[in-house]
């Protein structure tokens, strides 16, 4: 079990009396899902278990086991998540990280965490092979549920995960990519995960039909201001707080939104410049071609423009929960979304 | 709907007037498997089809959906598939053409039946993902069955199926691997699924648990038998024949079973003779020193060896099928299992 404070949301929870009871009821709950993750995927085989313990240094934030848990405890009556919820938030953990997995051979990245990528530590084809071994263990688990009407909807949400990285690989270095596209690309690849979580721990709750779109609405926005905060990181973070390799997206030609508004609004000229300047580059890009970008683009709008985006789909995310009857869960799901722009990693 | 002669067991299958009916019946009912194949992975994203369109290119012998129908058809007393069978041969032949697709990767093949592979056609990246998307449609289509008792087994299986590879990549250029291992590796990363087609498709079926078990032997040893023939073929076919990128194994420091023979039994100066030659090669191989090692082990009783095991295996096989009562679809298992080293490709 990690100390409280490696979880993101307790980590910069300030919790009154009442709440406090709600942030050491999910670190306990959190440690039950490291401990179920551990114990499914361990392995006869030795060669699996040590690259298994490897990826336990990539686990961070547990945002989505965390959506999971706290969307369970917002629609029980009794405020405690259920069996199935534990087990549920375990799954999303374990898709997760096997998108990590495969995410770091797409992105040719070195460093996450501060540790080795499986890639970078044991080669593109066992990184492959162990994404592979993450999803097929996250259906497993799921199917344990007994219920095959919750693993045909990760598997459908997992579906449309893959259909937003293809849809990003397909539009790199197209450096015209609008914004609509842009939307598309992250709510496929994102948001349908963080929605899917906190819809089936409304179903698995019992609750109706309106509490779990709320609950999808709300998932969904959260994921996708996740998202640009993440983008904002890549261009604006250092490596040494954010842990690890950045730049990484305008490296390997991927347009993020503060790059998008960038090339929207800026004079003709300034346009011209960054996009001849892309042009002349061979892909990937070398560091020193990203700092010369970050350079262009941090002194304009297009920052506070992401940002001021983002902060529209927080007060949307907060909105959606209104739905909810008042509780510590809810509050706790209104200042999950509060802080998403303020994580440093 | 491609011609009869394409799927492999039909192809080579001599037909008693009996037993044409039950051909006619397969090679509909393979049909509809592809029809439901296609259906299921269509996308709204273009970019997504287009990649699916051209794995469609890879399909082959479908020995897979082939277990399963003929199983089914074996199990059940109207001597046809249920609805349940067409939805679970469909399922496995997406999970196959995952293994494919990402197997491509981690062999770095370049030509899959005479097309390009996926990673060469459009970059590692896009066949991680595209593998991804294979698997995912695969336990969604599953979860359609609304079972999940048939979920959960087809994800331990492909749990097993991962630690497989796993283990095959542990033991890379490991010129030391012996025959246990090499079984152990073969067991889970081939004849696991095709034991599970046979024995999932007697569940459907409703079978005894003695016939399950049986069917899950037969399966178990086509496909051990399957993967010494394709190791065979890897070693002595040509390029032309086989329509894949020939003598991978080995220049990807894969020992296959010819190999393992060889290095356990030829005399002290040829097997110092190889491993020292495999020793003194950069990894991968090149062509020519893949030929030249080829000429070593042609001529001794390693290939012959090899043979007589899946020979072996063959004779398990068949004998596993004597539980079931006798039926045409019976008789098309045990000669499907006379097949398996007769096939060119």
């Amino acid at each position: 079990m990690r100390a409280l404070a490696d979880h993101w949301v307790l980590m910069q929870l300030t919790l009154t009396q009442h709440d406090q009871s709600i942030g050491l009821l999910l670190e306990s709950e959190l440690a039950e899902v490291e401990a179920r993750f551990a114990a499914e995927l361990r392995s006869e085989l030795r060669c699996v278990n040590d690259l298994v313990a490897h990826i336990e240094q990539f686990r961070g934030k547990m945002l989505r086991p965390t959506l999971v848990l706290v969307s369970g405890m917002a629609c029980m009556e009794t405020g405690q998540p259920a069996e199935a919820h534990r087990v549920l938030a375990t799954v999303v953990e374990m898709v997760h990280m096997a998108t990590l997995v495969h995410d770091d051979i797409l992105d040719d990245a070195q460093v996450r965490r501060r540790a080795s990528t499986i890639n970078q530590l044991a080669g593109n084809e066992a990184a492959v092979m162990l994404g592979d071994y993450l999803i097929s263990h996250a259906y497993h688990l799921c199917s344990s549920l007994g219920d095959a009407g919750v693993s045909r909807l990760i598997a459908e949400t997992t579906n449309t995960v893959c259909e937003g990285e293809l849809l990003q690989l397909a539009n790199r270095n197209n450096w015209a990519l609008d914004e609509q596209t842009y939307f598309d690309i992250i709510r496929r690849k994102t948001a349908s995960l963080c929605g899917t979580c906190c819809r089936l721990s409304a179903v698995l709750a019992g609750a109706d039909r309106s509490a779990c779109d709320a609950l999808y609405a709300y998932g969904e926005c959260v994921g996708t201001a996740f998202q640009i905060a993440d983008d904002l990181l890549d261009l604006m973070g250092t490596e040494d707080t954010v842990g690890k390799t950045l730049g990484r997206d305008l490296e390997k030609g991927k347009l993020t939104l503060p790059l998008i508004r960038y090339l929207a609004t800026s004079d003709a000229p300034a346009r011209d410049r960054l996009k001849e300047y892309l042009a002349a580059c061979a892909s990937p890009l070398t560091q020193a071609q990203v700092a010369q970008v970050r350079r262009w683009v941090v002194d304009t709008d297009a920052v506070s423009y992401s940002r001021r985006k983002a902060l529209r789909l927080i007060e949307q995310a907060k909105a959606a929960l209104e739905l909810l009857p008042d509780s510590p869960a809810r509050r706790l799901l209104a200042h999950m979304a509060d802080k998403v722009l303020d994580r440093q990693s």
